[in-house]
């Protein structure tokens, strides 16, 4: 099943996928996709985003990938939901999208061996994490500034039950920047997996329900300009739409 | 006003300090604070973090201070309250507590020049930001398992409100450890004042209530053991005490 977070009349409503694509609420009302003012489908807890965490993107920013995973950490404000707005702030000179796949925690666990990751997750969802890389000093732990600006990681449509995704680990990417083709991959190509993520993370701290991993992107980021449509999209997950509008210094 | 959360008979309450310091529940109820099961007196939404923020602590680091404030971000699962427990890994070699002024954001902002940046804040209360220093790779930008595991965070006891603390920038901080002070300081030495961090962490975020800001430590950070007693305090703030136990690997 497919799930979302809208706003509707003023309330936040849980929402369906019904048979015809429409949003189902539990009243049994319909809407059509552009009707809704969506949410991100989860509020994200602690939200854990991977840096370099496919090969050939590595290979792009000329560096060997990563002997372990290379995570940080986002802020609340960062997120928006889909068909939502990104600010571009005006002093920047390259700011690019991210098409990932976010895996979200549906039961809390410590030292979850990878055999038993996938008890853990809930379901998936598709992020576009947007990053200022004016401000990039270290590639391996990005500062505030780069990956934390409100409204910079995209996140939906839908969180998509686990077992409708029988394979996560073989899931065509793409990204387009007004209707071209700019980025694609296939999840198969992760540095560190999602089980092996799930096993590294909660070999040192407990996940939790609600918490979020954004599992890297492929190669193929370019700078985008106030205007763009950018649409990440993740073959049965969802298909993210986000629009870049300025953002005055 | 001094205000606490706490559980009591199973649920979550507020409470404050009553004249003769004991808590005291909105029904009137008194305890003792040996009665309560005390939680962090906010629960942290954003939270950022200081690394290098006291000269002293820099120069104990053989660092200069930092150009800018050198912030990063908390997971949820690292806060525990007032007289909580804190686990020490038992594979690592060297951890240590940082005594730290938090502030909590009580109004949403954006762009905040620093003659506002108090009409901003809540209020204070005291942190305990203990580092896992075996896996410190990068001092400007302790990755997660330095500075998030479960239960390295104490808050607490009191969420003490803004107007109550007239001068915060002169605040004497001291931690003990087994009752020998180990570290002292006072917060007139940041490098980065709170205004200063209010002013630069909005000028790239929205800060909204609920967000805190832990604003470093002084130098004298010494490791920590199993069954040792660290306390933390700041001079009208409160004392925080914590106790370390072991966690098996």
């Amino acid at each position: 099943m497919k799930h979302a977070r809208i706003l509707h009349n003023g309330a936040v409503c849980h929402a369906t996928q019904a048979a015809d694509g429409r949003l189902q609420l539990s009243d049994g009302t319909l809407l059509e996709e552009h009707e809704a003012v969506w949410l991100p489908p989860v509020e994200p807890r602690t939200t854990f985003t991977l840096a370099i965490n496919y090969a050939d993107h590595a290979k792009e920013l000329a560096f060997r990938p990563p002997p372990e995973p290379l995570g940080f950490l986002k802020a609340a404000n960062t997120f928006v939901g889909h068909r939502g707005i990104t600010f571009r702030p005006d002093d920047v000179a390259f700011m690019h999208y991210e098409c990932e796949l976010a895996v979200v925690i549906g039961k809390t666990g410590r030292n979850i061996p990878r055999e038993q990751a996938y008890d853990h997750v809930a379901g998936y969802t598709v992020a576009n994490d947007y990053a200022l890389r004016d401000y990039l000093e270290n590639w391996y732990r990005p500062n505030l500034r780069v990956k934390s600006r409100d409204t910079c990681t995209p996140l939906g449509p839908w969180l998509v039950d686990r077992d409708d995704i029988p394979d996560p680990m073989n899931l065509d990417l793409r990204t387009t920047v007004n209707g071209v083709q700019t980025q694609s991959g296939n999840t198969r190509d992760m540095v560190f997996d999602i089980a092996a993520l799930i096993e590294y993370f909660s070999g040192f701290m407990t996940l939790s329900p609600g918490d979020v991993i954004l599992t890297g992107t492929p190669d193929g980021v370019v700078n985008v300009q106030v205007g763009d449509e950018v649409v990440t999209e993740i073959a049965g997950v969802g298909r993210l739409v986000n629009t870049i509008a300025a953002l005055p210094r």
